[in-house]
């Protein structure tokens, strides 16, 4: 059974704002999973009915109880279900006919547990597919909105903030890690969050066109093992490219990886170079490991967009305005010129023997006005004014507490800087005591200005935000393609 | 005038462990770096004669004070200079007639400079070679020895942590910033730390020949913007990597770069595929920034080597099974094939719809088990025992304090398992809230277990341990070279 694009779409927003829910496999064990579905549910504040289903239950938390969804009086426009694998196709059952338009399954033992699984998923998906319900999943922890306080979650989450970036992930439990993990250490919130599983049914396009539509939603991430339908996939990625940038992580990508998927998500492997050319022509990032998608979806989501591609790199140390040089090079971006008034500027500040240049060794400048908030706040000045720098990468060092030579109250430094909101790209790398560092961070990302533990990811945020945002622009370095 | 190699190593091993020191350029002002000199000096526990040298005071800080070098009366191994560049040559003068064996020349406005610093630099190697002196610098923080307190830093740092890794750094401030960072993010403490700056005479072969000789030197690391004598740095560290590991980051790898480097340190470029064969042919270990550097100088210093190239990961979430093999595959290891004993042992312990492979996905034994703690106990206890796994690659993911799905008490997990000294090279990752990373990193380091922020660069650092340890071994996996 087809069904029209609108319609689809639709059906998945239903998945993320339902307006009545039915949780099959609730119960008030802390021990069970299903006990932390129904908790999480009312925590984070969803506002729609919530319709615990357990034939042995009559109350749940307070709630009361169906044994079956099909007896639940009011509208279940979505059901979340965890209930052993076997007992699903009658839940299934019992949904269609209480013309449910939604399932999200959490419970595991299919694709991914071998040849009976795979039974299990044709038999479920033929349900929907008569009844026209969407499926979400199996083996997947679902759902997260945090503008309406819904989610699938079934193990216990923070309530997160609220915010411009959206994930996809294959996997649920990655997705939850991904989800504390960014709470706790990163400087924005999140809009919605889907973790996919099998992807027998709703995959990674249909989350995509969702999140098109979505206004709280201006960053997308994806962590995915595979793509199922890798045409419309090019085709849905390349329209909402155009207006939200997608930064991807797929994994799977060598012989050893598409085995491991095969067993965990039952993913069929892409070809790797196939994939990287879908991305570069649909338009999207894509990354290495984790630790690049965080470093991305950070700058994606605090920073503005460059206007041009030339880098303005402040850096203490020589060895930091070296290994800068390399990297903007590397990451195919440009060094500025800076501009007379900004060298005539900075020239009164340096001592007779300092060459100066950019990257801009602000040592020099330290040691000419003998303090260094002074000497960072003359420069980012200077850079932020100077029209031929088009984004700035800071370069902080610091030693121990009372080496004050190093030392800055970041407060003190951007309190003259315009930087509310900052008008150019500036991020900023320290490397110092841990003491020192986590104090930068803090202060600095409290600014909107990302921070990064290497000048190496500073760069290649950098470059990443200005290949998404200057693309088909006419640029002159020849390396300067998506 | 020529030495031969014996002397030229006793002279720089005179600059690391001098019987006496003259400071030139000492004072009492805490806001100039002859102060911090002496100061660390003497906080640092030096137990040589030290000799400041200032002609306008009796005494600095408690010490008898000189006018000049050569008015000292006792032996003087070592002068450190830190007067204006001008008035070096008449210091270097001063102590060729003393007969001082070494100089750390400290201050800046040399060769970096611009001309008139290049003649002045030709000037003091004029007389540093009329006299058999040497030369380490000039702008520079010069050394630094942990094993008794000798330091010509002049900037205010820390007493450090005793440990088996030295550094050689082009730049000594970036030494400075990175003997902070180690000392307050790192597991491990350090022997030696040499900040080279100019190099116009002492480089980074003679310190290699130094280090090579140092009992308490196990590790090297090298950050590098330049090489004067590529011959004989290849000859060198060729000899010196056979005995210990050296890690290398080499900045100016780029065009750009090499232009920051020459405003810099005056080093010229290298061509970077010219210093890339140098490392293969060498033996050593090239890193692309400070992180990897980092990354590799921890796993180098606290693992034990691995007998072969078979990497068995432990990881909760199938999303870190899969990305684990992908990393295992990119950086040229083996996934070991678990042997009969251990498949026997964990299928006890694995649910019936569970497929136990490697990577092992310990979720499934969590689910089974009931219990994350000991879940990992018994993976890596069957890991650790079996012949066919070479190295253990640990993926733990971790939600807010109280979801206590994979929460676990690491003294407990590790009471029971043989890791005291560890057998076998174990790195973890953690992706988790910032409480669980800190807590976990914390402990497992104590443990002598490097972790990192992510799987990639468990198996990066794994992979580079290997490639040095078992090199002209009869690697059976193809891409297995150095």
């Amino acid at each position: 059974m087809m069904m029209d694009p609108e319609k689809r779409c639709g059906m998945v927003r239903g998945i993320f704002e339902p307006q009545g829910v039915a949780v099959v496999g609730a119960t008030e064990d802390p021990a069970k999973s299903g006990y932390f579905l129904l908790r999480n549910l009312i925590d984070l504040g969803y506002g729609g009915k919530i319709y615990p289903v357990n034939r042995n239950r009559e109350t749940i938390l307070g709630l009361k109880c169906y044994p079956k969804v099909n007896k639940i009086p009011g509208e279940v426009e979505t059901a979340i279900i965890i209930v052993p694998a076997m007992e699903v196709p009658q839940v299934m059952r019992d949904c269609a006919e209480k013309k449910v338009k939604g399932v999200v399954i959490c419970s595991s033992g299919f694709g991914e547990a071998g040849v009976e699984g795979v039974k299990l998923e044709k038999e479920i998906l033929g349900i929907a597919r008569e009844s026209g319900m969407r499926i979400l999943g199996p083996n997947t922890t679902g759902v997260m909105n945090t503008y309406n306080g819904f989610t699938s979650s079934f193990v216990k989450i923070s309530k997160p903030r609220k915010g411009p970036v959206s994930i996809i992930a294959q996997t649920g439990m990655f997705a939850s890690v991904l989800l504390e993990h960014i709470l706790t250490t990163q400087p924005y919130g999140l809009s919605k969050i889907a973790g996919l599983g099998n992807k027998i049914d709703v995959d990674d396009s249909d989350i995509l066109e969702y999140f098109e539509e979505d206004p709280n939603t201006k960053v997308i991430a994806i962590y995915a093992e595979g793509i199922r339908d890798g045409r419309r996939f090019l085709e849905v990625s390349r329209r909402v490219a155009m207006k939200k940038p997608i930064i991807i992580l797929k994994s799977a990508r060598t012989r050893l990886g598409g085995k491991a998927a095969l067993t965990h998500t039952g993913s069929i492997m892409v070809r790797d170079e196939i994939f990287d050319a879908v991305c570069k022509t649909a338009g999207i990032i894509r990354v290495g490991d984790i630790e690049e998608l965080l470093d991305l979806m950070k700058i994606f989501a605090i920073s503005p967009p460059p206007r041009g591609d030339r880098v303005g790199v402040i850096a203490y140390t020589g060895a930091g305005c070296v290994m800068s040089a390399d990297a903007v090079e590397s990451y195919g971006l440009r060094l500025a010129e800076l501009s007379n008034k900004t060298m005539n500027m900075l020239r009164m500040y340096t001592p007779p023997f300092g060459i100066l240049t950019n990257p801009l060794d602000a040592e020099l400048i330290r040691m000419k006005v003998g303090d260094a908030e002074k000497s960072m706040r003359l420069s980012l000045e200077a850079f932020m004014k100077d029209p031929n720098v088009d984004m700035i990468s800071l370069v902080m060092v610091g030693l121990t507490k009372g080496s004050k030579i190093w030392e800055v109250d970041v407060g003190r430094v951007f309190s003259n800087i315009e930087l509310d909101p900052p008008e150019k790209p500036l991020v900023a790398t320290i490397l110092a005591s841990r003491e020192l560092i986590d104090y930068y961070r803090e202060e600095m990302e409290n600014l909107g200005i990302p921070t990064y533990p290497s000048l190496l990811r500073n760069i290649r945020a950098l470059g990443a935000l200005t290949r998404y945002y200057l693309k088909g622009r006419n640029l002159t370095h020849p390396s300067y393609s998506n």
